[in-house]
Formats: structure tokens, sequence, C-alpha cells
């Protein structure tokens, strides 16, 4: 497998990716994929060698262009994107665009995924237009980033989240649902009873805030829907299975 | 592949079911399938039919004792299911006997689904403490029957909703989470966007009732999310996962 760090730039800022391919001859499908609020770290590298193990181009973007953040660093970067109208899309588009120059991505069929904070990412590049035939968020905050557009949506959408999850109020949950609604979006919501945030990310018992914590079914359950919707979208055209969605 | 309807007797009632299985000699898995408030009929045989080609011996229940009926009819027998206290568990309970006892079922593998009505009665059927690894539901109704227990829930419990069913009201969907979360029930709610109810049966739109709907991506995710779940539950012991989840 081909792995390997790519630097890149929006707007001024350095940004360092990472990009893992089995077969960066041949041109295949290519995801996009997009980090907690904790920025690029190991669990995002190992999900995206898990990707390209099962036959995808995979390209973990880096919305800090920094890794390794204390706790109130990540946090302080975090608010940043939310508040500043337009970073995060603009960032989420700076890595699309590097991730459809990679040799082996067939620039038509491409998607994105996310884990907390990425799932926000993921849902904004595809509200942002980016022709991504999904957007699927693992364990996502359901609010929107400041300057979010409001054209609309061709990705399938797809959001799990933990019913106990404290970042996700119930009132997110309706606004999401209305927004995807009014944008006539082919979107899921997922409800994984009695679990919390960030249930895909083996290390975040260590932190022991409460609503918080690993949970190995979900981990799982989580990413075989993902794989199932993503293969799905690959093997139809772009967008027909909203119309048959419709 | 063997298929037969099976006679069998609920407290003085005679009630008709449908079984299938590619290899009767086998001891295998054993699902059981319940039917709308419609009753048995042909789309209940073609999914239990389904259920044997991929492996499983399967068995549709009765709950009337009558087919083909008229819509009030159907509505008549729905409520007063509903209504009498402990009549669907019995029902139920009954038929999940004739399935055990079906020469190629493995009693200690089973699970149950359903379809509207009838994932109201798999539910039912684990909340009553039936050993059924999973209890799955298809645009099932939320509520609960007249008398129904309240003892633990072994099972996995998946419910797949469409969020435009006007037959759910989120008021259902609170209570529903509240009840599997009081229990600490392994449970799942998917959320189809856009989706109405009964998206799985093809004959719906002749109904033209409003907020009803036939739905072909819903009805083949809803399909694929219940095997991976059934294929989960049987590969491990039963109520190992949940320990896992929990």
């Amino acid at each position: 497998m081909d792995t390997r760090a790519i630097a890149y730039d929006c707007d001024g800022t350095r940004l360092t990716g990472y990009a893992a391919d089995g077969a960066p001859h041949r041109k295949k499908p290519g995801i996009l994929v997009a980090h907690e609020a904790f920025g690029m770290n190991d669990h995002i590298r190992a999900r995206t060698r898990r990707l390209a193990e099962l036959g995808y181009a995979a390209f973990a973007l880096d919305m800090y262009g920094a890794e390794g953040l204390s706790l109130p660093e990540a946090v302080s970067r975090h608010v940043t994107l939310m508040s500043a109208p337009g970073l995060m899309l603009a960032r989420a588009s700076a890595a699309f665009s590097v991730l459809t120059a990679l040799p082996g991505v067939d620039p038509e069929r491409t998607a994105a995924i996310g884990f907390c904070q990425g799932g926000i990412t993921a849902l904004e590049l595809a509200r942002g237009g980016a022709p991504v035939r999904c957007a699927v968020g693992f364990h996502p905050g359901l609010m929107r980033p400041a300057g979010s557009p409001d054209q609309p949506i061709r990705a399938k959408v797809l959001m799990m989240i933990g019913d106990q999850d404290p970042d996700v109020p119930p009132e997110d949950r309706t606004a999401f649902a209305a927004e995807m609604q009014s944008k006539t979006v082919d979107w899921q919501l997922h409800l994984f009873g009695g679990v919390g945030h960030a249930y895909t990310n083996p290390d975040i018992d260590r932190l022991n805030r409460p609503g918080y914590g690993y949970n190995a079914a979900a981990d799982r359950r989580s990413w075989t829907m993902m794989l199932a919707l993503i293969e799905e979208a690959f093997e139809a055209p772009a967008a027909s299975g909203l119309e048959e969605h419709r």
C-alpha cells in the first residue's frame, strides 16, 4: 500500500493530509476522511488505511495545520472553524481538490466521511456543492458552521449518533431533519441506543468525560453501514439513487 | 426449497403460518416473520422465502386466522390485538413455539422480524422473554399493546422507520427510547429521511393514503441492515453482543 503525507495550502495556511492507496496506478473511488476536533492522529490514519485495504483511495484532510494539540488548543481551533464564516468549507474544499487530483482517484466517484467534527465537515462539503456521492458522519455534531451555504445537496447523507451523546441535543436532530427535508435530500439518521459521543475512538475513555465513551458494537456497526452506503453510491451513476429515493 | 403452510392453535383459535427452509434436514438459525396489519399475504410469503434462500429457516406467523381481509376487517383485528391484554404476545409465542419445533431450526439461534404491526409483534415477543437474539421492525409502530410485559429484554432491537411516517409520532419515538434505555437494551433506531409508512410494501401505493408509500432505497437498505444484525447475532453466543455493547 502506498501511504504518504501530502502538504497543501488553503488561503495561505499550510496543511498536511495523509493519503493511502493500495493501487495508485489504477483509478478507483476516492474517499475524503475528516478528523475529530482533536485533529489528525494515528486513529484517523488507521481508518484511512482501512479504506485503502478495502480497495478505495483515501485521503485524510487536515483542518488545523498542526498535530498533537492539547485539548484546550484543539477546542480553540474547533471553535474558530465553527465561527469563522466559510472557513470549514474552504478547508474541506481545498482537501477535496487534493483528493480528486490523486493519481489513483476517479474524480467522478468520491465520498466524504468524518468523525465528530469531521462529520460536520463532510456534510458541509456536500452543502457547498462538492460532487461527493455520500456524506457520512460518525458521532457528528449536527450544528452548522457559520456561513453554511443553503444550496441543494446532491450527496446521500448518513449521520450516525449515540442516543446519549451530550453534544447532540434533540433540538439539533430536529433542525438537521428539517434542513434535510427542506432540501429533499436522500438522508438517514441512525441512533445507537445507550451510546455516547466518540464511540469509534478507542482512546476516548482516557478523557473521562461524562457521555463520551468507546463502544465496540456501535463502532463496528457504523463502519458496516458506511461501507454499505458508499458501495451503493459507487455502483450507480451520481445522484441516480436520489431519483429512486424520492 | 421446502415451503408449506402449517396450522397451529393459540387458545382455541386456529392459525395458519407459512414455513420456508432450503435444507430442512440440517439445523440452522430460525427467523420468525410477522405480518403487517393486513394479515398474511404473498408479500410476507416472498420475504419468508428470501430468508430461506439466504440459508435461514423462516416461519411466517399468522395473527388472525384469516387471510385476504378487507381493510376495515384488518383494522378491526389490529385494534383487537393492540387492546386485548396479552393477546398479541400469546399469538406471537404460539408461533415462536412452532418455529423452534421445525426440524431445520436450531432453537438456540432465533430472531424475530416484522413489518408494520409485525414490528410491534417482534418486539413484544422479546419483551415477553422469548430467547430471540434480535427483534427487528420495518416501519413498525412504536406503541405498546395492552398488557405489554416489563421484564428485561435480551434481544438486540433494531427499529427502522420513515421520518415522515404518520403512524409514528415523535412522542412514540421518545417513549420507545426511554423504555429501551430503562431496560438497558442493545437497541437502535434508524430514520429514513423523506420516507413514509410501509416503505417495504410494493402494493401500498394502491391505498393512496397520505404518508404511506413504497420506497425502493429504504426497502433495500433496511433489508441489508436487518441481515447485518442477525448475522452479527448468530455468530456470537446469545447475549454476548449485549455485554460488549454496554
